[in-house]
């Protein structure tokens, strides 16, 4: 099957140059890297997280650029279904493509491998991730933050999906609008919920970002109601460009992934420079995940201490409660940015120490060599966490680190008796509670903690 | 508690004669009209459909214009406070009041009382729904045909209510739009299934067309969904509206209103000069209802013959497949419109008796007086079940009809026993599967049939 | 040549009511008056002011409206070719076309004659002409007052044009927008200056309004800059128009129009009601009209005397002071609506007598008496200045004035001797300078004044 | 006087990275160019061509970027009255800064100096050109070609700048858009009448392209008209952006500069490759111009040949059949493009030699070493001959060039003497037309020519 698209408007047009970039044969790798993403996109819909599955179930697909006289077309060669309504593909599916030939291309152009390594200062750092969300056209001037980070779970339960959805609506009512890291369950939900109290409020601008990266958008593929898609090249200029662009955190549960992004925030938001930062973060859920949460505080306290916990505002079952306590802090966070001539819609004045800006790779011996002993700085203590949760998420479902784990066995973590006591006890509970992998198949832990 | 509104964007500005018009001093019955109205929309999300319990609730609500600088500003006392969120009034809602206002005055100006009743001639009475739709910008030029109409219950169980949202969703995938009676159920699932698949296709012009009547807005107030809302000023010119303005027909599970709906429909479909109009009618609802679709097809059969049977299209438990069906019937409707030099966007060719579009007062007196036997002309026939049905709906939950009940006892209904057989069997279905109300007291019939 | 038009956006739908109303068998009335107006909207560029000329060069012209599936399409049957570019008709032209289609079916079925005759009492007749311009969709809501009201002679020197084509654009480059009367001189230079100042300024919603009335449109045409055009039915409705759409009024140099215009503000802005009133009225021309300002001066002063004087400021040869003047303005004229309650769209408040209101048909017999004595309440002169002045236009280029003259001989007017003289000279001065009609023949006096 | 001016929309929101880059201090040559661009633009409306006049009158101006939460603020501190109207600066102004700082920092960051000297390839600066053009928004995806360049001179006589208003005005009518070099006479004059055209025709996106380089822009300030501003690194890439965005060619009278114009186009369009490209170029001026055309036919005669003279159509003294002949041929553009595979927006397959493509340094030795003779492969000798005016364009009114020959004296020409005889004639007639600067102080050549 052959479907040609024409570009919707927005679509870049693109140089000759570039056409030939994404050919098949001339650059393999950044072909596959396009292709992988693209068939990714498509194939929204599936209930499963195993990235390898889509690229063996749809083998002998193609995605190919054609230049015609109003710009490029795109070809897709045995798609997946499920992108198409009669044969037509669903217009927001198409939007996302766009985005990923756009992410792809300028990364490529912007940032070769060699050179994103390189990226050693953090203002540099900060630099280019301000640039690729301006590529994308996600940062433009505003009158008003009011954009709202969701994290939680791609693989939550539905009374905790239903609960992200209403927290979602409550938000929508309030005209904020909403940013995540753009899979299923908790990245998804709060856009449902804010899409339809945008529709009753009549505003037609609202922004559904998603924020993802090459490595995990297989497994976590963008909803549709997603309107402004950011593929950032790897999960630490992701987490940077959520702070950066969001006014608010909420956090719902989740697994492996959510405990990355709160240790990061944390400790982030632990360094002096940001004491002045107003950046409201809230954990929420419904009334059944108050034993997650206390769970959650419980390791926070114990490793981060109490200075952490307090950055945190704990509200449970109670979404209005949530909406309407994000909403007045706004007013908070746009003052805080005009004093200090910050701009509404990039936070620059965060600081971020360079030990969350550069990338992690988790090898095996990367993640053996981490220094997880509580004895030490806290802001170096919850990067080294982080770095920790991250290389388990890389374990779970990305799929270098799932082939990794089946050549060299499980990631080995070691350090203080008690953190890895504390560390065993929180990820058993994610693994209990069914939110390291989606239902299916038994998980198989990709780590083991020496203890 | 007072709250005074800004216009939005949309909002006629008002000459100092209009605002006068609508003074609660001036002209108590406008301005009763106009409450009771505003009321309805305002008080949005209640669960139930007796119109009266509003009023005696909100008995100290009142609405008043007042003149400014920029236009009119809406003084809102003592309102609902569903319609509000933090204080701020839902846009939509608003919009709905500015509906309500735009609405009641034009009807006023234009059709005064007693004009309307002198409103003989066919032609002259469709003139004057195309200009009440005019005037509120619901006509507009179009390319393509492409909206449906959803009829069905205001009370339907919820996988009914699960199975029209799907049907929604797969109709707005197709790009198409909806108009519903614009309450709760059936009139509400299709608006929020096709809001969200309008999502994901980009579609931010998505027509969610609500069609009322001030003697029923209160008992199925307009979902904030709906983003244009027509106040029509009785049944007969509503019902006129939905087929002149549809392009196709889905008919879902539903009680008394329904019915009456469908042999609208049926009547002038049977007329031989609509031999030739190209307009879907499509039956259907979840698996469970295939018995509700058998009871109608029956009396359908009975009543106005195969011929009238073969009019409909039954789709059970496939929602893909209805907004398929549709959405390939909609390129005849094109060319049949085309063909015929007909509008795109009002059916001028659709012959409709006067039986049909003159107003129906179902007093007792008329009520009594139908002519209910089985041997005349197919269409009379299906006028004066259609008669019937109405007024049944209005003994059920309009406010004039409820009182009239409550004072005089039930509507008698007599006629062929046969014909009384089988309405009594279809009445007393729709009664045991809860469709005459909204759940909660018991169903007590306000009609009484001759057997 | 036959030409068929697709409507273009913002063309009203019409009912099949009002395509019958518009046919040429039908209501040869209405038909003529249909036609008339359009064929002298698609002669624009014409120079000539001989309403009587096009009928004669283009009478085989036809005008027909016909029921499309998309709307209506107008049909052209041997248009004046100048509205046409390769075949194609300029855009701003059929948008006028539209407007002549809007405005007589609105004044016909709201207007019949006869009605418009009864209309006697004041607050109806604003409230008709709100409506009117209501339905044209050029009274919006605004937030500052910038529309400037430019009134001026049809024929004027090249000199005089320039002047008025800077003043137009300094008034542009500060964001107001012009209206004047629509047809060529003094009521297309301000315009087309504003339009470049306009696109300088990368204001795309520039306003340039017309108003005209059906007994002059052919003899000042618009031109294809006017952007909203309305039609009001009578020189009286059209400038009750002008005074309450407009915040503030330039007067150029002109004839006997720009004298019925300039008596008209005066005596209304004379009532002791309107003490308050802030609507700024500038009179301004080159330096070489200098003369024409001080004979119109000496005529106010002597005839209305210095209080109505001292309403002008007369401010000779600096456009840019004129536009800072008028710009400056602006604030007073809002903040005095503001704090009055009245609409920034539209002067509700200014009083105007029914003398100013009540329609005026320059008779011959109602012209001989007009009651000219300086001793009368100086309202009450204005308004009889206004008459006369009014009737002297409707013999120099009005249809129906023109035929009356060529018939009955020149309109008598009589009064006062003093008043007589100064008029004689006034009206004199009009004659030497050209102002009366179009440069050609030479001009006959369609009055005599009895000395 | 300092003014600060709150961005616009379609302003970039600039990196910290990019506000220190064009910071007063931090980079005085990458600042001066930004002081000195930007002083041009806000500095038009003046009468002079030389580039170092506003910048001794404006010794004192500066230009600062702020940042602020809603995005860059821009600081002017002593600029030109002339582009603010009572204190506020015009739009369209505004919008020129815009591209100016969009523009030298895209150039800067891509491009830097040693880079684009190294540019060898052709498809590389043609890549290059293409991605300096979409960072600036001006390549976008249409439906049909209608984009003509006008070429001319700055200094042309009243008759012809009133008759290419004409040209623009009778191609505005036709929907065309215009392209030019942005200066004043040749320049300008089309976009003014197209610009009037379009407001006839209710066109709001009319494009008024303007095409400039950093050298030449102080000599010729974009005026405000121009709603599309790019400023190209050189003349070489601002010929080519020229070619291949537009869509025809019309050339108007002019000196050195239109002569380099034709000279390129024509040495393109001689290439074996470009024989199918169909893309019209039309020699156009008023009745006395006809002498000019005949000049340059014959030296085109002389030195490219009959073939190079076939390119050319010669349409003398009439607007509406040059504007009825591009639009015609707009048909075959299109054709052409589709059949290709081109895009409509941007000329990929036009073969354009290196010899045209690369830079070429004014200095007194390569002029002096041109291949000036007349038996060399026509194509070399166009590039040659474009090189020639290409100089004295520089010598004329570029700053560097002028002082240039200020310091080393006249520019020397050698070659074939029947060649150098032609030049000389061709050049004195420019000289005798007033085409080589604007009128003021007596032209001194800054050429000698070797005959």
């Amino acid at each position: 099957m052959r479907i040609l698209l024409s570009p919707l408007s927005g679509m870049n047009l693109l140089s000759q140059h570039e056409v030939e970039q994404l050919k098949q044969s001339s650059n393999s790798n950044l072909y596959n890297l396009f292709r992988n993403c693209a068939l990714a996109v498509l194939n929204v819909g599936t209930e499963s997280d195993d990235s390898s599955e889509a690229q063996t179930k749809y083998k002998d697909f193609e995605i190919n650029l054609l230049s015609r006289e109003r710009g490029i077309k795109i070809e897709l060669v045995n798609p997946p279904t499920s992108a198409f309504v009669d044969g037509k593909i669903i217009v927001g599916i198409q939007e996302h493509l766009q985005a990923v030939i756009r992410d792809i291309l300028y990364n490529a152009n912007r940032y070769p491998n060699e050179r994103l390594a390189e990226l050693a200062s953090g203002a540099i750092i900060t630099n280019e991730v301000f640039e690729m969300l301006r590529n994308a056209n996600v940062v433009s001037p505003t009158d008003h933050p009011n954009l709202v980070v969701c994290w939680g779970g791609h693989s939550i339960k539905d009374h905790e999906y239903q609960y992200t959805k209403e927290v979602g609506y409550q938000l929508g009512l309030r005209k904020l609008d909403i940013c995540t890291g753009c899979g299923p369950g908790a990245m998804k939900g709060p856009m449902k919920g804010a899409a339809l109290a945008h529709a009753k409020q009549r505003i037609d601008s609202g922004r559904y970002l998603g924020l993802t990266e090459p490595s995990i958008i297989a497994a976590e593929a963008p909803n549709p109601i997603v309107n402004e898609l950011v593929i950032l090249p790897d999960i630490e200029k992701r987490l940077e460009a959520f702070v950066r662009v969001g006014h608010a955190i909420i956090i719902f549960p989740g697994g492996a992934g959510t405990a990355e992004e709160l240790l990061y925030i944390l400790g982030i938001m632990l360094h002096p420079d940001n004491k002045k930062q107003v950046l409201p973060i809230v954990l929420t859920g419904p009334k059944e995940s108050i034993s997650y949460f206390e769970e959650i505080a419980n390791f926070i306290e114990l490793t981060l201490g109490q200075e952490a916990l307090d950055l945190i505002k704990i509200i449970p079952d109670d979404p209005k409660q949530v909406a309407r306590y994000i909403s007045e802090k706004m007013e908070d966070v746009r003052v805080y940015r005009k004093e200090n001539g910050d701009a509404y819609q990039f936070n620059w004045t965060l600081k971020i120490d360079q030990g969350f800006q550069q990338s992690f790779n988790p090898s095996h011996e990367n993640m053996a060599s981490l220094d997880l002993h509580i004895n030490q700085d806290k802001k170096e203590l919850a990067a080294n966490l982080r770095r920790a949760f991250s290389g388990i998420v890389a374990g779970n479902i990305k799929e270098d680190g799932v082939r990794s784990v089946k050549e060299h066995g499980q990631f080995i973590l070691d350090g203080d008796a008690e953190l890895m006591l504390a560390m065993d006890k929180l990820l058993e509970a994610f693994v209990q509670q069914g939110r390291m992998k989606l239902p299916g198949a038994k998980y198989e832990p990709c780590y083991k903690i020496v203890t």
